[in-house]
C-alpha cells in the first residue's frame, strides 16, 4: 500500500519524526568528514551529508550549513582561514565519523575524541583525515545565504586531491567502491554499494551500452 | 600508491576527463527524475544527481542547475508553473532514467521517448513517474544565482509524498533499500546499496549503539 502524505501531515508530525522522514526523502547522500583549523590552532572535524557538485571547471563543491552551533564552528574556520578539507568515509571509520556529530565543547577537537588522525601535507593549512582513502583540499570561495530557512551554502574550489592510483580509470572516473567510500541515508544510516553498471553518454536515437 | 593532484593538474586535464574526475569526487549522490509540465502542456523529464536536503521544517530540497539547454527547459517549467516532481530511481528504470539526459528537441517528451509513464494525481500540476517507488510533489520557492560559475540553486517545498507503507519506520526513517532506491557516482555509474548499520544519536561520553 502507498501512503499519501500532504503538507498538513508533515506539519503534524512530531519534530524528530519529521526530521528523520524528510532527511530520508532526498535519497542516498554523499557523506564526508570536513576538517578545519581555527586561527588559534584548534582543529575541528564534522560529518556532513550535504556535499554537492557545483562544477568541474573551475572544480567547485558546495556544502549546506544549518544555523546550529557545531556546524557554526566549522563554517567560521572555513571563512576565517580560507581552507578546509573534505575526506571520504569508508567502512572502517563510519562510527568514528558519526561520533563527530555529538555536541562537544568548542575547545575539544573531534580528532582527539574519535581517534581519527589529523594529517598535514603539502603546505595545506587545514588537516586531512589520515584514515580517509580519498582526501580533498578546498579553498573557500563564496558564502550564499539561503533566507527561506536561515541556512547557508558554502562554495569552495578543489585545489589538492589525494586518491589511490588504482581507483582512477583512464577516462577520469573514480571507482569509489574500490576506495571503500560509503553513502548514507536519513540522519544515521550508512550503506556500502554494489555497482549495477556504467552507462554510455546518452544520445537521441542511440542505444545505451555498458562501459564496464 | 596515492596520487597527489593539484589545481594545475586539474586544469591540464582534457575536458571530458576533468568532468568525470571532479564529478566522482563528491562521493555517492542522490539520483532522481525531475518531472515538469510547461504552460503549453508539454511534459519534460530529466535526471539529476544534485538533489540536496535544505531543511525539514519547512520541508525544503535544493537542486543545482547548469546553464546548459536540457536543464534550462526543466528550470523554466518549474519557475513558470510553480510545480515539479522528484521521483526516486530504482533498478528497473535506471537505464530509462539515464536516457533522459540525451539532448532531445524541446517539443519531444522524455516520458514518451523512454517509455516511463506520466502520472497525475491529487490535483498536482506536474507529472509524477508511475514507475518510481517514492514520488515527491514540490512547490517552487526560490531561485538563487551562483555567480562564480553561472549555475543556479532552485529551492522548493515538499507538499505531496507517495511512499510505500512498509518502507516507513516508526521513527520516520524511510528504508530506501526496501523501496529499491539506488544511488549514482560520477556521470554515469549506478549502484544499489547494502546497509551497514543505523547508529544512535551521538552524544559526548556516550557509546554509539545500533538502531537495527
Amino acid at each position: 500500500m502507498t501512503k499519501f502524505i500532504t503538507s498538513d501531515d508533515i506539519l503534524a508530525m512530531d519534530k524528530q519524526t519529521r526530521v528523520h522522514f524528510i532527511n530520508s526523502l532526498s535519497g542516498f547522500k554523499s557523506v564526508a568528514l570536513v576538517g578545519t583549523k581555527a586561527k588559534n590552532g584548534n582543529t575541528n572535524l564534522a560529518i556532513f551529508s550535504s556535499l554537492v557538485h557545483i562544477g568541474a571547471n573551475p572544480p567547485l563543491v558546495g556544502l549546506i550549513f544549518r544555523p546550529s552551533p557545531p556546524e557554526r564552528d566549522t563554517m567560521r574556520n572555513m571563512i576565517e582561514t580560507g581552507f578546509y578539507t573534505v575526506n571520504h568515509i569508508n567502512e572502517n571509520i563510519y562510527k568514528a565519523a558519526h561520533q563527530t556529530s555529538a555536541k562537544y565543547d568548542k575547545n575539544v577537537s573531534e580528532f582527539e575524541i574519535t581517534g581519527l588522525t589529523a594529517e598535514y601535507k603539502n603546505n595545506f593549512f587545514a588537516p586531512f583525515v589520515a584514515e580517509s582513502t580519498i582526501q580533498i583540499g578546498i579553498e573557500f570561495k563564496e558564502k550564499i545565504d539561503i533566507q527561506i530557512n536561515n541556512t547557508t551554502l558554502i562554495i569552495g574550489e578543489i585545489t589538492q586531491i589525494y586518491v589511490p592510483d588504482d581507483c582512477v580509470k583512464l577516462d577520469g572516473f573514480i571507482d569509489l567502491e574500490k576506495a571503500n567510500t560509503i553513502t548514507c541515508s536519513g540522519l544515521d544510516s550508512y550503506h556500502k554499494t554494489v555497482q549495477l553498471d556504467r552507462l554510455s553518454y546518452a544520445k537521441p536515437d542511440k542505444l545505451l551500452t555498458s562501459l564496464l
